[in-house]
């Protein structure tokens, strides 16, 4: 079987993109509490991108170090074999599924521990980074069963979506927020979408780029805002009725929406910092006016597992019609990582299997 | 002026329903801190049929000494005239406004601490029951303002709508919870909308008359159920992939819904009882099955003006095309009265000026 | 090596009481995954006795058929032997240990989702009901190490501590509020010491036993009421100054409690339901004076592992000097139970090993 | 009747302090809705001192425009005179008080809406700094009663208390949750106290002043950690068991402090900026490492009055022992304010009567 394999790391410096190529593999075999995965899907994450690019920050060598290796976690398919006691627990061949990447020890602190949202720090944990295959071999914990209506298209984005979900629960809503959005990417409109479902009174979404706003009014933005021509600061306030908003999600990972996200914040207002930040990026924060002042959360959201189940529950609420843009055969991973690297499309996906 | 009294009680034994009637009223003149509404529109409340049949419970003989008594409390309109320290905080004549009826001093334990939620026990609150006037002098700390772009027929639900925010977001709705809603009337049918802005994967309502849960599809609901002709919990398992509801929301005050709302609720799952029950209903529940086996969440909801202000901002995403369904001037009150004690209608509203 | 053995179960209807027998069974083997532990105490849990005596409701008829079977489920000790995946995540020969009792399958709805707190309804869930032994085998999963200084004596509370903190936390007790706990057994006792240590600014331990009364004095009640000679409402005002307790943890398992609870609630009061009460107990409920009126929160709170760690950390603020007022060695099981099922002692613990 | 005023401001880049003077004001007469407060107890804030030497950021001209003006707002005492609206809800001459120095418009946005916590930018907010005077006349809704038995010497700090109380509080510290406080001033180390009560498993106080360090031990501190002579990050691992504190309370207002934390916190740990740092200090952020890669939370708390009756209640569980270390009558301001301006005393207060 197929399986897309990344070859070569890019250079940050000096700009260069890495390399992928298609390997044949050997059908991997399930033990006993893993799943065979016949893939349908597979979707490019943004964080592929920067892999390839070697936009990691420290962990660039260890990644080299690792090459020749597998790529891609965004994931959907169908069960083709289960090991004996992932039968037992319900799992079974023919069974619509989405999964989880990362597999837990469940015995650590991180893991058992207060708040499963630090099980991404288990010591233990191993990430399956080969979902852009026709077949992987994961652990029953990971699987999450879809109806059997679920479209399995719009399923491989299961992943991504919970992280949304993860950035929308830990931002708090209350009923009747105004929140904004900085980011139109595939992350950002999902985290509008999901904000509009809730509570917030009204969702605005700051994107430079025109086609991603008007994407944005379509999945359920009240408003966007161009932060380039418009005055942000004027714009938000005259949405918020002079106050700024009370959630802010940033989202698009650049330091000009991280600078200025504090200034369009009501009083006592949240900032979720949510992106991949630029490792050499320091941002200057004034203790006095923001803590002091003005009383605001500043925050990051680690990545968990413990909405992947919810946002399968969301699926059908959700509007991928203008966010998946290209769908491409895996064999064609090169068009598909060039959609995607061109910054045009929300979200680029791999159909893996026929 | 004119302003509605309710002139006599009914009978809740000999089942007698009270009498009302338009008089004549000085006009009040506003104090320092007041503001003088002219009202546009205000709704009959369930609770003002249940107070007409004197179904009340140990209410009765307090409420029966005060008569003649005015009567509303669900209001909208225009200011007419503002004190001047209602003036001075940005309230003046000609702005769109709805209110809260109830006036607190601000100044004891349940106005100042802990949580807002307890206000409505201020021993020194003052209830404005006369929104079926055509003018009302209320404090300004009642007041809200509403944009210019406001339709006042709308908004003189703020107040209902505001109840039904409070139990939603007391219901602590996690993103994709399933949620189901016991009663297809004003109060259920806003609640069921709020649910699904607030994050439910689903809401269903349950609902005996047809043309409610008609209604019900067309504002959210995904799923209604009949009780009467249905198996509830056969139901329930359905839609919930067979583990009961996150969250059930029970407003009908039907004995039969409240009794059955644990058996449709999936473990660990919480009911919030929110009605005005019957004062003579004693609810059996055994203790052993229902919070040491199944960890169920049963609780009330008090009435509050916290969640007025986010009420407003709600506004434009409620739909009450179809839950707004007669509109009778002041004059045609007791059309209206009938109107809404025939339970035929959802919501029925009195037009106070032209 | 030897563990006890519940060889007969008590038939309720009768009064009769089970029977127990020490038997020698091979030594435990561990797997890859497992650890030998080397019990060093083993505590009686109220609900073994309740298990003797066959007082279980639904489950009587599936325990039977389970007989003979092992008992216990509060437990610390000393690794013997741990499985080469055990080793790997750092536990090791020596390790001083406490260990939750339940192991689950960490891949179902219920471990996975939304809230750790239901995992106790995982459908694979594994119990181990053998800790009063000289040696058992659980899970790496289960074992929580403990600090070298760590008392073992006090640290086979651990696992009734986890389920005290649990219901502690989900008391969401507010900084300044006055606090209720009915019965001073060994729940109720660690209840009142958490909740003190929680934020309460006052602990009132309701319990008719005098000499429990004046322990929980020692340990930190600021009040304590005799619910049979006093007026516990009049009390309950006494204290409050007029309002009513603001969170109230019944831990007697007693109808009269039970029923009590909810007179000395102040409005918008939480009562946790947390005992195991009589299957054939059923409570009445007004709900016009409970929670329209009031606006009360009942609940339950069902058992979890998420706290187990965290139980740890606070052991060392544990006062246990007068809680444990029982040891017996492991060969006397009988006395022990006897001194536990008197209802004279608070707790009564097994030394598995010298 | 004598007040303090403050009639010069200093310089802060000149170094220089201003001036106070005891003068005599005509008796203020109580409105119907006001209480004439005889001050017992008026203690220094931290802040007054910042006043007094001008280190006030964007607050300066104001303040200076103002002069003289009079000083205090922590305070205790009786009620001497009370007007009508007063004695209706209860408050009467005799009557041991504490007070929140901020009197609201309770119409607002910000007084009504969402969250107490933004009161304090209500526009029309009117803040009494008159503390330090034998007789002040403060609003009905700024008092709060204090149980007969109440020590008046320790009740004037219920106005900082109820500021510790609320960072604690807005901490959401779980049960079994490592604390760390940097300075040991006197919030510092009623937050340190608060935040042993609310469930901390272990509580840190950062601090260079040996002394300080010292009477943290007294006051439920279970670590010291000078940050100059120790290696900060090294001790916090240790106490820590590797990881990190989970709760970092920055109240020292120190750059280094601030600085400092996040290397302290465990992954996914929340630090509460706390201080009234200098306007001119703006700290350094690396949104990847900060947010993206560690999970953090970084916050402000605004002051409330919502935590006044809670701090109360607490009140007597506070051990202001070694906190209160200077006691001064009203005349002996130059003492008092030398003292406190010395920093080698927590907390100096002024007797205002006999």
């Amino acid at each position: 079987m197929k399986s897309l394999v990344m070859t070569k790391i890019g250079d940050p410096k000096e700009k260069t993109i890495g390399e992928l190529e298609l390997r044949e593999f050997p059908m991997p075999e399930p033990g006993p509490e893993d799943v065979l995965i016949k893939v349908a899907y597979a979707s490019i994450c943004g964080s592929d991108i920067h892999f390839l690019k070697g936009e990691i920050g420290n962990l660039y060598d260890r990644i080299k170090s690792e090459l020749p290796r597998q790529i891609g976690h965004e994931i959907s398919g169908t069960i083709e074999k289960a090991g004996a006691k992932a039968m037992a627990i319900g799992l079974k061949p023919g069974d619509k599924i989405t999964a989880f990447y990362n597999e837990f020890c469940h015995s650590c602190y991180y893991c058992r521990d207060t708040s499963d949202d630090k099980k991404i720090f288990c010591p233990s944990r191993k990430s399956h980074h080969d979902a852009m295959s026709q077949y992987v071999c994961w652990h029953m914990s990971q699987i999450y069963k879809l109806p059997e209506e679920a479209d399995l298209r719009d399923a491989c984005l299961t992943e991504p979506m919970s992280v949304a979900l993860q950035a929308v629960e830990k931002a708090e809503i209350e009923i009747g927020s105004h929140v904004a959005v900085f980011g139109g990417g595939g992350i950002g409109l999902m985290i509008a979408q999901l904000a509009k479902m809730a509570g917030a009174a009204t969702v605005t979404v700051i994107e430079p780029v025109a086609g991603k706003r008007e994407i944005a009014l379509t999945i359920g933005a009240d408003y966007t805002i161009d932060p380039i021509s418009e005055d942000l600061v004027a714009r938000a306030k005259e949405i918020t009725g002079g106050m700024g908003f009370d959630i802010i999600l940033e989202s698009s990972g650049a330091a000009s929406a991280a600078k200025a996200a504090p200034d369009i914040a009501v009083v006592g207002g949240k900032i979720i910092y949510f992106a991949m930040y630029n490792p050499a990026f320091d941002m200057s924060v004034n203790l006095f006016q923001t803590f002091y002042q003005k009383g605001l959360i500043m925050r990051g959201v680690l990545f968990s597992d413990r909405c992947v189940e919810r946002a399968v529950r969301m699926l059908p609420r959700m509007d991928f019609t203008n966010i998946i843009q290209r769908v491409h055969p895996l064999e064609d991973f090169d068009k598909a990582f060039a959609d995607m690297g061109s910054g045009q499309y929300i979200k680029v996906i791999l159909k893996c299997n026929d």
